[in-house]
Formats: structure tokens, sequence, C-alpha cells
């Protein structure tokens, strides 16, 4: 299924920019960056468990947050994407 | 439809402090704020081509992006939000 990730990460501390550091290697690993804060996951149940497991255990829930969209088999047709495109990754699948 | 909207503005320049700010006014005019650069829009389909106008003219599409994210109707139970909450918008509907 394909979840869509986006997250804030409260940066105002030293701790905040190692939490926002933590909370993308682990989408990094898990799917594609399209900007900043938002990766695209393609996940089985099991994996997107274990990913919401790992970022739930970064966040401080109190100042950062975390939102997942479950955009379905027909995730395609439900984006439209303007601008600039972010930088190729070579452990990611090339974006269209 | 509820339409999700995601942007990126490179903001390492005065101009694109501006355009950050500017990007964020008009959809804080048409939705809800529901993460920092992250906003959900409830629109018809004239809303929703007025405010993607508004936004593309807005954009440098060498530096910032925008995405949309077509939620459909059954849009409330694709979404699942974690930790902190933004405040609340006096001039937007009630987070639940």
């Amino acid at each position: 299924m394909m979840v869509l990730i986006t997250y804030d990460v409260n940066v105002t501390t030293v701790t905040g920019k190692s939490r926002l550091r933590k909370v993308a290697k682990q989408c990094v690993n898990y799917g594609q960056r399209v900007q900043n804060s938002v990766f695209e996951c393609l996940l089985d149940p099991t994996q997107f468990t274990e990913l919401k497991h790992r970022l739930e255990k970064i966040i401080n829930p109190e100042k950062d947050s975390l939102r997942y969209y479950f955009l379905g088999n027909n995730w395609k047709n439900r984006v439209e994407h303007v601008g600039a495109k972010v930088g190729y990754d070579p452990e990611g699948v090339l974006m269209v």
C-alpha cells in the first residue's frame, strides 16, 4: 500500500535537530523523498507497522507530529506535482 | 473534494522567504493547516483551480515545489495523526 508520510519536528533545540535527522533517516530507508518532510512509501502492512513503531519511538509527541495518509491502490492518479523535483535518490525509485 | 497540499519553498534567500509567506497565506484562506507546510483543503473544482493558479503564480518552479494529493470522499479514513496538533485556527474547521 502507498503511505504518504509527512512530519513536523520542532527544531528549536539541539535534540530537536537530532530527532529530525533520525526521522528522515528512517523514512529514507522505507520510501522515496518527494519533498523535504514528505515521503511516499510503498509498504506492506508489516513494514508499515515497523516504520510507524520506529518513527513514534523517535519523535517527542508533545512537540512533533507525524501524519500518515493511506493513498490506496489508485495512488498514482491521486498525485500531482508542480515545480522543482527533489534530487535523484540512488536508493529510491525513479520519480516520474 | 479534499485536496492535501504540501509545499517546499527554498528559503535561502529573502525572496524565498517572501514566497513561503505568500504560499502559506493563500493556503490558510482555503483550508486547514495540519503541519507547517501541509494543508488539507475541502474545495470544489472552481476553488481548486483558483488556488492552484494563485500558488503557481507565487512559486519559483525551479526552486520550489507543490504537491497536490486528491484524497477523495473517503478521506477521513485515509488519515492518521500522531503527536502534537497545530494550534487552533479560529477560521478553520475543528481538527479531530
